[in-house]
């Protein structure tokens, strides 16, 4: 059973789909209808899988449909091979009109939605998110971007796609490594905005993690719906939209000193949200019971815990440059209580307390 | 006397400021005070001439203001010196709330306005325009970009900044030539928008070229009404904007021809315009009289009216890269009248006749 969800934005609204085999139902592409041409941008590891059926799909539209395969993997996330995006376009005869696909995980749809944000000024894209974490997370919400050697998605821009196509079996290709990051976003949007569906991922992380597709189904959905609430209510995140960066600080702090694509941005946050949990502990909102069993339900999506042991001094710079700071203030999300997050500045000596107390420092 | 006006987009509204040396009044730079640091991005040529100035206009905020220098020129209207104002944004720890300030022409202007766009998925900016085209044309509107070396502005972003502080005064370091560019620009919002301005231009066309401070107020006051009116309209350029463009399909089709910064801009756009008026004439909209008088106000700002010769193929070629095509064809905006523009598609055999006639094929 398809499930469909609207995305709430004005004239900028979109809907969700979400079920199996949905890259067979031309339907779905029907945004393709009016577009002069159309460019599948999908990686070297999807494109043997799905190019070819989804290919089929939107060439029953009558338009002349092209597929640009980039490399595989975080580290590609950068300048050099979104100009090939650029470069393909040209050569063939793209123009206003063109309809970009991104036909694959969270790198590829950051970086074909800001293709689309920035190509001649903005053309409109369709996502087709073949990994948990960007079915649950990244495809939603319109950030688009690519890394800076000194930080990521520090370039980008808010572009939001025309619809989401979450096709549920593209998940059983997903090695286990990959699933379980994709369960970490899952497991925050329990945390900070809905303690039953907390409950529900506790009970249920054996048919996540054999992808069972009712399992699937419903956890897809509800991290849809709560994440395109808040989308919704803040759009360009001047406010409520920052809660989804729970975890996100310290696990940004991690990716970018390992150096980008040694952890999963998933593992990242997950080991990112166990700090967030000790901080917000530290900070007497919830308790230690809480924070453990919040750690030790990451753990059972056979996510790390323990984060890399950089020093303080390190991850606190590290976290200088990320996004969230504010006239040079880190801002933190931390929970207020299961099911509810907020921001706010901390001080340093608190946050090396965490940062000592989980053996980062 | 400081001329102001609005530009009316909504809650994206900005004011243009117009007069003699502006960059020495703080107040019209108040959007800083809410600024956690302030970059000026300008280039080596207007640096040595006003950064000093500006700097210390800016430092009355108390806010850390840097400059970041780069060549200058229509060739480095790229990725690689974009790359330049994030690499030195991040070393020198801008965030969301900094404020970048655009010194110089237009290649300064769409190029700090799409670092904006895209720092950290976009920062405000605030447009200090020093050449004629910058004042009269390219900072107003919030179209912002890079060339690819496969088509101009091929990719970039609507942004719209904060504020345009057009200080006449900046005008008088100019070399002629790129004054003349800049009163192309000036002749087109009379061409396509305003009869009776043009008949001014004609008259006026002596004080112009000797940069007189009353003409060129005027001049300035009345391009930016014209655009800013266009622009409110249509901010995206769904259509109305795109008669901005009258002269800039064959215009760009020069510059890529020549490689970029051979022609300047506005003599690219001087000598499109040229095409543009033939092409209008041969479409039975204005009389060969018309096409002829406009053709003799562009020479009498010193700009070329001789287009190069690359022949009709090659033109062709050219402008169907340009982004104002429409699945595969491309859209020409052609003078229905003096002072009043529209947008058409037009058989090649007519724009041959017209490159044949002028010379450029």
């Amino acid at each position: 059973m398809m499930k469909t969800l609207e995305v709430d934005l004005g004239n900028r609204s979109y809907p969700i789909y979400i079920g199996a085999d949905l890259i067979d139902q031309p339907d779905l592409f029907k945004a393709c209808e009016k577009a002069s041409s159309i460019f599948v941008v999908t990686n070297t590891t999807v494109a043997p899988l799905y190019a070819q059926r989804l290919n089929k799909t939107l060439e029953t539209f009558g338009k002349k449909v092209r597929a640009i395969v980039l490399p595989d993997g975080e580290s590609y996330k950068d300048w050099k091979n979104l100009q090939l995006i650029f470069d393909d376009l040209l050569k063939f005869g793209a123009d206003r009109q063109t309809m970009l696909v991104a036909l694959g995980g969270g790198v590829i749809g950051d970086m074909t939605g800001f293709a689309a944000a920035s190509f001649m000024r903005g053309v409109r894209f369709i996502q087709v998110p073949t990994t948990l974490l960007a079915q649950v997370d990244s495809s939603v919400g319109g950030k688009t971007g690519i890394n800076h050697p000194l930080g990521k998605n520090m370039i980008g821009a808010f572009h939001q796609p025309v619809a989401v196509i979450a096709d549920l079996n593209t998940l059983k290709t997903l090695p286990a490594r990959e699933l379980s990051a994709g369960l970490a976003e899952v497991v925050k949007h329990g945390a900070i905005a809905d303690a039953k569906f907390l409950d529900w991922i506790e009970a249920n992380a054996k048919p996540l993690l054999a992808c069972d597709t009712d399992a699937m189904s419903h956890a897809v959905l509800r991290s849809c719906e709560i994440k395109s609430a808040v989308v919704s209510a803040d759009e360009r995140e001047g406010g409520i939209r920052a809660t989804l960066n729970f975890g996100h600080t310290f696990g940004h702090a991690i990716e970018a000193g390992m150096g980008y694509g040694e952890w999963l941005h998933g593992e990242a946050v997950g080991c990112g949200m166990v700090l967030g949990a000790d901080l917000s502990c530290r900070l007497n909102y919830i308790t230690k019971a809480e924070a453990d069993r919040l750690t030790k339900i990451i753990q059972s999506m056979n996510l790390p815990i323990a984060p890399p042991k950089f020093g303080g001094k390190r991850y606190l710079e590290l976290m200088q440059v990320d996004k969230k700071t504010e006239s040079g203030q880190i801002r933190y999300v931390v929970l207020e209580k299961i099911g509810k997050a907020q921001i706010q500045g901390v001080p340093d000596a608190q946050v090396l307390e965490t940062l000592t107390a989980t053996g980062a420092a």
